[in-house]
């Protein structure tokens, strides 16, 4: 049976909240990911909150009853609550029905077929964590095999990450690798690895994409350093109008995605 | 000559700090903008702040010089300041060398040239103040000739905004304007509307765009209303593979306009 539980200083409640500092997450191995879409998708891929917090308006709602079922069958607890503690926990003025507090999770670099999909996302020191997010999301749009975090990259477990993800940190398959352990496994089977770059003559519409191919986006401020660049198989340029000379890392790896995509499955082969 | 100011009491410094507010924004009609290359390109683009606050330690640079310069030559006020006041007036912990405040601004619809540009943006109910930013951007990068915001869109001169633009918030001219306002304008000339849906059989790959493009972006949650797609001239769809069914919008925005892009100047021709 859920618990009822209004009051903010029960301790799962500051447990819970505590999890929006990186911190707490490193310390406790959780996250926090809100919102009934989300967790939906979360419990189809076979993960379950271990503390699940839900309004008391939604009670009734099938896919609410659906996770309090499965949580409780897990082990895990449902626990029934007010707006106001929800939005204490998602740091919202209008939080969504439900919280979830997940054990976080990582793929091991081995343990990827990089047969499994054409197209391979690989982003290093990202800073931004809606960003990184973002590149999730897309991630999940083009069928990427998954995300390859290099280096000191943000949280992917960060409030901010989780929600601009919209559930595909569910959903894309995430590593965290050393450049140092993420080439050789790169060199030890197919694999082309693309770098946006401005020092390259190559058009990215016209170049050749090999699958598997690894796209490679470097850090917001610094882009790719010069001995990842020199690493690449492949570096292309996109158009750049304007007075600006860099897109968006997201905006960026998106663009590159779609075109990888469109090169691999070209229009009407779907 | 620059004056020096030390003390968070100082009344320019609480004004500058409320321009965070939206509330303060619109009774001033005036926003913030941060770092040395973003006022640079302001100055460039001929638009100087009203009042320019500068470290002490970058006192010397010679871009900081030629702003201060500039700013006191235009009647506007070059403030030297520490990194705490900095720190106070971005709401960041590093903030940059400079902040100024900057007279909002924008074009007229009816200023526009239609075809001053092959590709324009036009953005409906944006929310995320991120987004629009980085859509702003991405204007710049395409050559767009602007970009033009529909309804109850977020301010483009939050602070978040104009830091999500790197400055292009001041290359790429910014239209609001009512749907009721833009259509008539729309249809008074040349100019095909495309809208990214999944009611629809059109590949946004295999597609013919014609100039000038008009790419219409709806609100992050919604997505366009069924009576806005009703009053496109082309949708086009995008390959979604995952289990989402929807991109980011800013991403959307980017993958949609490179794509006009390389139709309208395929590779190889710019």
């Amino acid at each position: 049976m859920p618990r009822i539980v209004t009051a903010y200083s029960n301790p799962l409640v500051k447990r819970v909240q505590a999890l929006r500092d990186k911190r707490h997450r490193r310390e406790e191995g959780m996250f926090i990911a809100e919102g009934l879409r989300i967790l939906t998708e979360a419990r189809e891929t076979g993960r379950l909150p271990q503390v699940l917090f839900y309004a008391q308006a939604s009670a009734h709602h099938p896919l609410v009853l659906a996770l309090v079922r499965d949580v409780e069958a897990a082990g895990g607890e449902a626990i029934e609550t007010t707006e106001a503690i929800l939005a204490k926990l998602s740091g919202k003025d209008n939080p969504q029905s439900v919280v979830g507090a997940f054990a976080t999770f990582d793929t091991d670099l081995t343990a990827l077929d990089r047969n499994a999909s054409p197209i391979w996302l690989v982003a290093e020191r990202l800073r931004d964590p809606g960003n990184l997010g973002t590149i999730l999301r897309t991630g999940d749009a083009v069928g990427a095999g998954g995300l390859i975090l290099i280096g000191d990259c943000v949280d992917p477990f960060s409030t901010e990450a989780v929600r601009a993800s919209m559930g595909a940190l569910f959903t894309v398959p995430l590593v965290r690798a050393s450049w140092s352990a993420f080439l050789p496994w790169l060199r030890a089977g197919p694999g082309q690895l693309v770098g946006l770059s401005l020092r390259t003559q190559s058009h990215y519409r016209t170049a050749s994409y090999a699958a598997p191919t690894f796209l490679l986006t470097g850090n917001e401020a610094q882009g790719l350093p010069a001995e990842l660049e020199a690493e690449c198989d492949l570096l292309v340029k996109m158009p750049m109008l304007g007075k600006a000379d860099s897109l968006n890392a997201a905006v960026a790896t998106a663009v590159m995605a779609y075109e990888v995509l469109a090169h691999h499955a070209p229009a009407g082969s779907e």
